[in-house]
């Protein structure tokens, strides 16, 4: 007999990071940042009328959307904003991934990817980034049907450069080439000018990582206003209204401190440079991360024996049960006093 | 030569009602609630430690979730939340309607619905409704992929009574079908026990309407845990955190405050009613209503008429431009002061 459950949707189910809670932990697992929101998020959550809550907030997030445009000096109608930027993701491989053709994106990268492409069915395949875990390029020569490069990239750390880039690009003309720049702030460049140059890449962003907003579910995508309204017409096809009004406020009051934001990322990026030094003393070894975690692993002790000692402190990194990157752990940026008692509980265990 | 703009997903755009935002306006046209949110969500965005949002949100909204349970005496297991009840039944759509058969929703209901399917690729169909505007029973009987209702319905504010939706799921044991209440709490009984009683109903509601917080975005769905578990596997597999932290704190808050929502649903019915006996003084009529807006045609003068007078004072209602339904208006209840002054403004022009 047919039942309800013929048609379901299977899905191998996603499981998120896990999400400690305990009073005295240090919390190095999901790359948050460990300074707390600008000030002015703070005002603005004290000063907002909850009276307004009663209604629906503009569809277009047009004051964030604004605030955005204006930090990049670009226009409005070449930002899209969405519920942090796994959103804007999952919304910009529906939108653009409708060939038959496989899309491409690297076998270690974010998680992320392969999961969306199999709830919406895209096919894909997943080039291997070589032994010092970069990307090669000529991997991405090959017709496809959409590309997507995390960069930095995930959990290495690596960047790739814009002229690197800019050749796959060159290459691929005729798909829609996604750069995802979660962690760009804690980096050197970003690819915001092929974006701007090229009319097929999108570059996306968030506010989850240097904005410390993970909470507030912000990101958004920069590209030219044709693949901007393809998203915006898909988006507003699935939910008119994604952000909230308080989504929409504080988010514009991040972006516009801008002097805030460069000081808390220069502390992170000097706690990362400081914590690379220390971990090289401990004999780790590790990529050149340009992000805020460092993605590391030790001469001789085993990644997954650190991690179940660590935890044993309350002390949570990430360790990834998958092929390849198994002795390895991805060691999120804290503040410079976490850092340093992560790496004093670190040397009593290698 | 190929394209990217060959791969792209090509949606007809879906046009959200005007969102107009002028000082003196009377807004009867997005059947949101004139009254603030409870006073216990104006202190929790107070007293709000905005520090926290450094940090992601619980994947689960699980205080959120639980005050949901509590308050409908439900397990926890049995609730899904969403970013509006537009996502928690977008993410419906996806996980439960994956039949090679149409799902059936009436011609005339939420406009969404049909969105959703094109945009999923979901085949469809829609039984007319008879010339009251009500469901015919007899056209669910047929094999489908799933069933959609709208109850009350949309635009019209028709609620079908429990045991008419058990003859429907009766015969349709075999599809998931989901029972849209966005508009419940303004009428007298809910679909819930039947979502208790047959494992392949679920029923969806929001806090937009009767808890006056659409510029939250909150919505949730109740039903057996394993049709939530499956609409959590879907979610997980498309963002991992879609409620923001706020979101969580404030729509608890609101939940728990039982008074103030028995309060200001009972306004929001009482003016209805006194806006009824109005309408029938100025020549309307109009499907019994027991939503929170009521949708009306007068005797001899054109809707489309009285819609763009009514806009010329500033005065906001909804007009549908589309088959049958273009002679009527969906005007939503404001305070009673808004539909004194709206019912004084509508006499001048009929």
């Amino acid at each position: 007999m047919s039942s309800w459950r013929d048609n379901l949707r299977y899905i191998e189910p996603y499981v998120p990071g896990e999400q400690p809670d305990l009073p005295d932990m240090v919390k190095l697992n999901t790359n948050e940042n460990p300074y707390p929101p600008s000030p002015k998020v703070a005002q603005v959550i004290k000063d907002f009328d909850s009276g307004t809550l009663r209604l629906y907030p503009d569809p277009g997030s047009k004051v964030l959307a604004d605030a955005i445009a204006k930090r990049y000096k670009i226009a409005s109608n070449e930002v899209f904003t969405g519920v942090g930027s796994d959103d804007v993701l999952a919304i910009a491989f529906m939108t653009f991934f409708n060939s038959k053709k496989p899309i491409l994106f690297p076998d270690i990268t974010y998680s992320f990817y392969d999961v969306w492409a199999k709830l919406f069915c895209i096919p894909y395949k997943r080039p291997e980034l070589d032994e010092a875990f970069k990307i090669k390029a000529e991997d991405y020569y090959c017709d496809n049907g959409g590309i997507v490069i995390a960069n930095p990239n995930a959990p290495t750390g690596i960047r790739q450069d814009k002229s690197f880039l800019r050749d796959i690009i060159e290459h691929n003309r005729d798909v829609v080439v996604i750069i995802d720049e979660a962690y760009v702030d804690f980096c050197r460049e970003s690819a915001l000018p092929l974006a701007r140059e090229y009319d097929n890449v999108l570059v996306v962003q968030t506010f989850s990582k240097s904005r410390s907003l993970a909470g507030m579910r912000i990101g958004y995508a920069m590209g030219n206003p044709e693949l901007i309204k393809a998203m915006d017409d898909v988006r507003f096809s699935f939910n008119s209204y994604p952000m909230t009004r308080l989504s929409v406020a504080v988010g514009a009051a991040a972006m516009e401190d801008e002097e805030y934001f460069r000081e808390t990322t220069r502390k992170v990026i000097d706690t990362r440079e400081w914590t690379k030094r220390e971990l090289n003393k401990l004999g780790f070894s590790f990529c050149d991360s340009e992000t805020n975690f460092i993605f590391a692993s030790h001469e001789s002790v085993d990644a997954k024996y650190i991690f179940e000692k660590l935890k044993e402190k309350h002390i949570f990194v990430r360790y990834f049960n998958s092929p390849r990157i198994d002795n390895s752990l991805r060691i999120s940026i804290g503040t410079q006093e976490d850092m340093k008692y992560f790496i004093s509980e670190l040397g009593k265990i290698v």
